[in-house]
């Protein structure tokens, strides 16, 4: 053995710093209970400035109390906060930078807050860690962003501290666990404090892994984020849709699937049971899904189409649908759902045979964001499930259908479905030369763009022009070929050749609706099987409740 | 809406036949605590033929109470089992396939077994459905592989059905949550069932999540997988681990990382307090741990380098050290350790810098597999640690120290590090022409090579001859000639030109020893801070308390 023998080291400093900030609180708490009335103060107790924070901040659960109660703190005692958030959604995650709370970023997603935080990352007042994926973000909390304080939201807990987050599940196991078990402090906001555990529906989250449990002055605010009405399906929606279902879902036999919010996939889930049902394809495609339960997939699973659903999160006004469906959805022993945004996300990476989204601009090569000048949005769970993950993987019929070679050491491929019309409403081009993500990662000093999913996981783009085949591309110039084959009249489209259509369509490079034979004449409203939000309720037999914005009766 | 409505249908089978088990076997169990005397009887009563089954097999922890107890049941009442099993690591786990309990087989990694599996598969005696990463397994079970009855162990429960896994939580969440949540059957082993929940020292999975816990004949098996004899660390390990510290670490500013099982890799581990130490490394190198609680690792933790370990398991012997170290490693607020495989592998995957591991056969592109003829491994979470997950990622130094464009779009790379001596014991030249892998895809009729680590993802290769940065290369044959510079004697490395050499190392794509100063002659097992069990236990002021298999005292 050495003889360097190490000075004595105290290896303890996080739970004794925890215990002094806890027994500071002390006199705010009754056991687990934080007096709601004197939240602020209790958090001037608890967090201390430079904490790693994490709050709750979900794409739909957000822990809206206890962000209200942080804006709230004296920025003299409290500040330099590094925040942690999956999801930066509400106009307080932001108030704490302005306030002087808080002065780092690290986040997953921004949908509402995404003009802002651009503003205040040029004026210099936030401080940008990483614009990082789901998973990631969870995976850093384990290594080297360990919070000091984690804030969550729950429907209900027991004054132990167990914790029910039913259907809303979301991020919130692989946030606490992080924090609980490295002596940091976990301070969960409920809707309501039940006296008899038994009163808990069930226990999502135990007790031993919470510190404090406080009433919020209101129910948290959850976005119906999955939500879309199908009156706002066009036939362009539906013209993209039949295409995918005949030029991927049916050629590739497509089983596993995740879709991404849009009225392309939804236009997708609506034509399952009519035009998947005539081309006879029930039961052949479609079967295992992961993402949230649309209100959308209802016909579809009423159709039988469906036998699984693993959710990330919930979404509003199906609570009563879901938990009445347990046979598709996963249901407690008490009746309600529970999602899991950090296992649907590694559902949706290692078991699914397709990913199918959308994207505001994609380059020549295919590589897209949603980060545009002046929009900061970050991209959740997009480029997760957005990419064909290496190294090994289980082969599936889809999947191999991609392989290419005879090479014995050939892999296939989890299908990179992106699913654009080549404008934007507003005539802004969405395949364009370069992204705005490229000048906005400069200017903003970034080591990386800011770039969404990357070209060369992408297997293939469908236009309402067409399909373009990616994964067959021999060469990267024959990959830009294919592409503005099917860019219709954007920049990159024009730079197309004509003259090699014919001999990309022969070799089944691309494919034009009518070589997958779907009729353009076709491609109308009348195919929805559902073409309004009442109708979804009529097929759910009245258990879907959408919320009161999307009522129009 | 369309008019042609669904028929009626039952949404709720599985929660009917659950029920229907449950009662069947109602008079074998108090509440959720069954008879331990008649648990064969009461495994005929909950399964049916034809069930998926998760059985725990894990890396360390076995629920071998149950696996001994599935063996007995009679195969006329329950056969075709289809056992899905993280690690096939106990004979009874195979005995299942030879009784005709179970038919089919999908898992993720077998040590001791793979001998017999293999013949197993030839004998056509077991069917594999896939050979899995262990992320990839539990992603399944919430998609297309949703189990019937999930099988685990832990440490102690209560009469509510309450868990405590403690220190060896290991995969047990992931697989119960699929069950639990989806009307499957979820049964605990347990070494000790207490009577007040007070007596439990924390809750590591919710008793609602729980059906059954029944009480072990004796404590679960636990192997000490990582646990590695300084004693049997050679001077070539050590001559490579300097290498690895000084060409591999040092240079590319390694923060964060994981460590594989292997002489090599614990080597590593003994150097830092020396070597590493000498070269003013501390705190610049090596601060974030993802691995189990390694005993070699002690050393580096007792002089103050690593500031955390998050663990995919527990390590035998470990358990009161780890629980002394709660600055370092996660341990919840009872005072012992919490592990967790997914969130370690996704910890490994996503928000570390380096994987460096080791292999049985590597070929010329650098493709690696611990197949060989006639054993059936599998490959554990190495797929997955030891890839450079695509999509999008933060950026780290090292990350970063990777890209070799100035693309706007460039992405750095996780180094994926393998290293190896370009002979096994035997003198089975490790590096060679085609792996055995490819012949034993072809023969056993899988669409799939089980390669486990692809060439493309491994940025360096480590033998005792040099060092090749991969990720340098220009072309595959660049790729393969760099590789062939540090192959040795080897097939590969005899077609290797000496003339390129210098080239090569002029230009840094391959480095000898001398090139990083690392002198051969300095590689001796003095460098080693332990040299033994023995010595292991003195730096750990006696807490840490090594298997009797381990002890020479």
């Amino acid at each position: 053995m050495e003889s360097n023998t190490p000075a004595p080291r105290q290896w303890d400093t996080r739970r004794r710093d925890k215990a002094r900030r806890m027994a500071a609180a002390s006199h705010l708490a009754d056991g687990p209970v934080l007096d709601s009335e004197r939240i602020v103060e209790a958090l001037q107790l608890l967090l201390a400035s430079g904490d790693r924070v994490v709050l709750e901040g979900n794409n739909q659960k957000q822990a809206d109390f206890l962000a209200r109660a942080l804006v709230q703190v004296d920025p003299d005692r409290v500040n330099h906060l590094h925040m942690i958030m999956p999801s930066v959604s509400l106009p307080e995650h932001l108030d704490l930078f302005e306030r002087g709370v808080a002065s780092k970023l690290d986040f997953a997603y921004a949908g509402a807050q995404s003009l802002r935080i651009s503003q205040f990352l040029q004026e210099g007042q936030l401080q940008v860690g990483a614009l990082h994926t789901y998973i990631e973000l969870y995976a850093r909390l384990y290594v080297d962003l360990t919070p000091n304080v984690v804030m969550v939201a729950g429907y209900k807990a027991d004054r132990q501290g167990n914790l029910y987050t039913g259907p809303s599940t979301e991020d919130t196991p692989a946030l606490v666990e992080a924090a609980a078990f490295r002596d940091g402090i976990v301070i969960a906001q409920v809707n309501e404090i039940v006296d008899d555990p038994k009163d808990l529906p069930r226990v999502d989250i135990p007790g031993a892994w919470i510190d404090y449990v406080v009433r919020s002055d209101k129910p948290f605010y959850i976005e119906p984020l999955f939500t879309r009405d199908p009156r706002l399906i066009k036939p362009v929606h539906i013209l993209m849709a039949m295409m995918a279902i005949r030029g991927v879902y049916e050629r590739h036999q497509v089983q596993s699937l995740n879709h991404g919010i849009g009225f392309n996939t939804a236009a997708i889930e609506l034509l399952l049971p009519t035009y998947g049902e005539r081309l006879g394809l029930k039961g052949k495609i479609c079967r295992n899904w992961t993402l949230n339960p649309h209100p959308t997939l209802i016909p579809a699973i009423e159709s039988g189409w469906v036998d699984s659903v693993h959710c990330f999160g919930a979404e509003l006004g199906m609570e009563r649908y879901t938990a009445a469906r347990p046979d598709v959805f996963f249901i407690g022993r008490d009746g309600s759902m529970r999602s899991n945004r950090a296992l649907c996300q590694l559902a949706g990476q290692y078991a699914v045979d397709l990913f199918i989204g959308s994207t505001l601009q994609m380059d020549g090569l295919g590589n897209s964001s949603t980060v545009t000048h002046g929009r900061l949005t970050g991209f959740g769970g997009a480029p997760n499930m957005g990419h064909d993950p290496h190294g090994r993987r289980h082969p599936t019929p889809a999947w191999l259908d991609l392989v290419q070679t005879d090479d014995p050491l050939a892999r296939g491929k989890k299908l990179v479905v992106q699913m654009v019309e080549t404008f934007q409403d507003g005539s802004q081009p969405t395949i364009v030369e370069s992204l705005d993500a490229v000048d906005v990662g400069k200017a903003s000093g970034m080591p990386l763009a800011p770039v969404m999913i990357y070209g060369d996981d992408v297997t293939h783009v469908l236009t309402e022009e067409g399909i373009a085949y990616l994964y067959k591309a021999q060469s990267l110039e024959e990959r830009k070929a294919m592409l503005a084959a099917v860019a219709g009249v954007t920049p990159i489209g024009l730079r197309h050749d004509p003259a090699q259509t014919a001999r990309m369509r022969a070799q089944g490079l691309i494919a034009l609706p009518e070589d997958i034979g779907v009729r353009r004449a076709d491609a109308t409203r009348s195919l929805l099987a559902a073409k309004s939000i009442a109708e979804l309720v009529d097929w759910s037999g009245g258990l879907y409740e959408p919320p009161a914005k999307f009522r129009s009766w």
